[in-house]
């Protein structure tokens, strides 16, 4: 399998490029930009929706959002007031760099001082994928189980923050908070972790205060990998 | 990306040839073989040790299971009493027929009546890989939402079988069965459909007589991708 390495490595560095290209182009237009990353199902568009309708009236966002099909997630996103393109991919498991540069070229920037990617829901592929985000955000809820940053290290090993979500279902699924910051520990020590219910608001001021900062404080930052 | 595509489909033919080479194998050994698929967290170890577990006085199963990295998988499953190997992918995202062929061939596979392949927790890509099964088996859990499906559509085009997981937690996450049906009905209408929890043992019965009934009457089948 020599040729299918060369080849993937090949498509990864012309990724790589392209990324740095949009990261150059965030930085001239002032813009903190989060890649947010999880399995399908843990409420990355529900987290998303409640976040940039938090910080509205502090911080004027826009969302890029990948799926493989439906708009269904652009529509809900929409609710939250802010501007929204939907990606769809067809068979493709992750979003690339051009894919995420054809589409902020199609959202009005002026004024945004935050732009979301919400990646394709896959905790495995989008890992390898730069798009020239400042920050990596992954998601994992509650339901999920304590052992996935064990199971799927690279994507947690490159993540900057861990939103553990779906607080409001912790008691009913038994969440193990202990056993899961001991695996978060070691698999992605550098991670700041926050625990949110976006159905709740449970911990969703302390991700906003916190979003708020790092925007204060940006400096276009070199991928992790 | 011409080149791109051109040797994706030649990886995936290769992968078609050495799959039917597994068909071939397991129709000589008179094995039904379940290739068993979801998201990250979906419930799939739990469900199918449960399942070992139940089918055990009738049927003699042997399980493959593969993740990117640990064998917790394997020593979960171990707990069934049934035969397992672990494979353990790497970063890759899927299983590929030619990782089975050489899984199966360190199980003791006398008197195994049933195979099951725990495939990598994607819902994307191990789509596109046929391992010579008889069944594929896609299960989703209630706290992922209703229009997976739809956003997801490969994998459930492809199921034999749809397995909702984690009944138990139905109300906490108000599980909208009505919009779950008519989703999987647009999409994959030729599926059956399981409602099961594996915690309670809800639905586990009528789960196992469907299997042990396929088992009779089993035939080697064509993939319907």
């Amino acid at each position: 399998m020599r040729r299918t390495v060369e080849v993937r490595q090949s498509i990864l560095a012309k990724n790589d490029r392209l990324a740095e290209r949009n990261r150059g182009f965030f930085e001239a237009r002032g813009l903190l930009v989060l890649n947010v990353l999880s399995a399908p199902g843990s409420g990355k568009t529900t987290f998303l929706r409640e976040s940039v309708r938090l910080l509205a009236p502090k911080l004027k966002a826009g969302i890029i959002v990948g799926d493989l099909a439906t708009d269904n997630d652009a529509r809900r996103l929409r609710e939250s007031g802010a501007p929204v393109v939907q990606i769809t991919t067809g068979t493709v498991c992750h979003l690339e760099a051009e894919m995420v540069a054809r589409a902020f070229r199609q959202l009005d920037l002026t004024g945004l001082e935050l732009l979301i990617i919400e990646n394709v829901g896959n905790l495995v592929c989008p890992a390898s994928y730069d798009l020239g985000e400042d920050l990596r955000v992954v998601l994992l809820s509650v339901t999920e189980g304590e052992d996935k940053p064990l199971k799927y290290p690279p994507m947690f090993q490159a993540a900057h923050m861990v939103i553990i979500s779906k607080m409001d279902l912790a008691q009913a699924c038994s969440y193990d908070r202990k056993a899961l910051r001991s695996n978060l520990r070691r698999v992605a020590p550098q991670a700041q972790v926050f625990e949110v219910s976006a159905k709740t608001g449970q911990g969703m001021d302390g991700w906003c205060e916190f979003l708020l900062k790092q925007r204060r404080e940006h400096q276009p930052r070199t991928p992790q990998r």
